[in-house]
Order: C-alpha cells, then sequence, then structure tokens
C-alpha cells in the first residue's frame, strides 16, 4: 500500500481557493480504483500552501488516477493558483497499521 | 481533525524490530478514543527511519492517548532502539477530503 505525502504551494492570496479546487478533486479522486485516503489540510507554519495526504492500493492506481478526464480538469484548474512549481511528495511503502484495511 | 506525520530514525540495524514495535502499537492506539488513522511506512530515501502517519479527531485526543499506560509502555520499548532523538512531526489541520469521516 502507498503513501504520498506532498503540497502545493499558492501564489498569494489564493490559498484558499487551492484548497477549494483539492476539495472538489477529491471527491473524484476518492472515486478511483484503489484509492484509499485523499485529505487536505493545512500547516500553521506554512500558511501559503495546501496539503495532501494519500493512501492508495497501489502506486499504479494512483498513477491511473492522474489519467482520469476529471481530474486532469482539476489539476488544470488548480494549475495557475500555484506560486511555485509543484515538489514530488514523500512517497511511503505502509507496513501496515489501523484504519484502513491493510 | 488533526494529522501527525512523523518519523522515528533507528540505530544501524535495528528498523525492522522498530517497525514491528510500532505495529504492535498500532494495535492498541487505534482503540484510543478519537483515533481514525494510524500507519506505519518506509520510505526507500531514509532506510534506517519508519514514518507514522496518524489522524486523529482532534490534537487532544492524540495528546491523551500518550497517557494511555500500554502506549506508554510500547513507546517505553521503542526508545532503546532509537539512534536519533525523536523529531517532531509535521502537524496538519484537515480540512476536507475522502477515506475519514470528517
Amino acid at each position: 500500500m502507498y503513501l504520498l505525502h506532498g503540497k502545493l504551494t499558492a501564489k498569494d492570496g489564493q490559498v484558499g481557493r487551492l484548497a477549494d479546487v483539492l476539495l472538489d478533486a477529491s471527491k473524484f479522486v476518492s472515486t478511483a480504483m484503489g484509492c484509499r485516503l485523499y485529505v487536505i489540510g493545512k500547516d500553521e507554519n506554512d500558511l501559503n500552501s495546501v496539503y495532501v495526504t494519500e493512501i492508495w492500493d497501489t502506486k499504479e492506481d494512483h498513477d491511473n488516477a492522474l489519467n482520469v478526464e476529471s481530474v486532469k480538469e482539476l489539476i488544470a484548474s488548480a494549475i495557475p493558483l500555484l506560486g511555485a512549481q509543484p515538489i514530488k511528495g514523500q512517497e511511503i511503502e505502509i507496513l501496515g497499521g489501523s484504519g484502513i484495511t491493510i
């Protein structure tokens, strides 16, 4: 199982809109095959960024979801709001735990 | 809702045991009030560390769980395996998403 923890940094004044786009995206992404968790959050030490933490059955499921048309459209709508190039998120292989069915 | 993403770095050769202790801990922690997610993982770029990603209803629920006797015992059993002082994890306030009931 695959965890991806990444962030997107907004242009000044656009972080609220960026969060809204990602919250909309979560509705589509969560229906994609293999998506277990897709949550959007804020870090008070980095107020211009939005964090996305995702859990997927496999990395391939995650990568495939990026090709779903509705997801591609939402990604395109987020790009004008970004103040920095997206940084590759941290990829983690989940060994186990609770809260999701491993 | 509160997300905590942290890591624990093991002494050389102890990362497997450290992961096992945390996997055991997840069985107790997951029964604590407010615990929604507690997963243990590895990052291939940091093979001596174990990552813990947690979601709780509130930060207070997380903090209270650290005082549960069985959790305290498991923390105590992990300390001799650590090769570095634990670093405070990244704290995120979840705005929304899917996979957990917000």
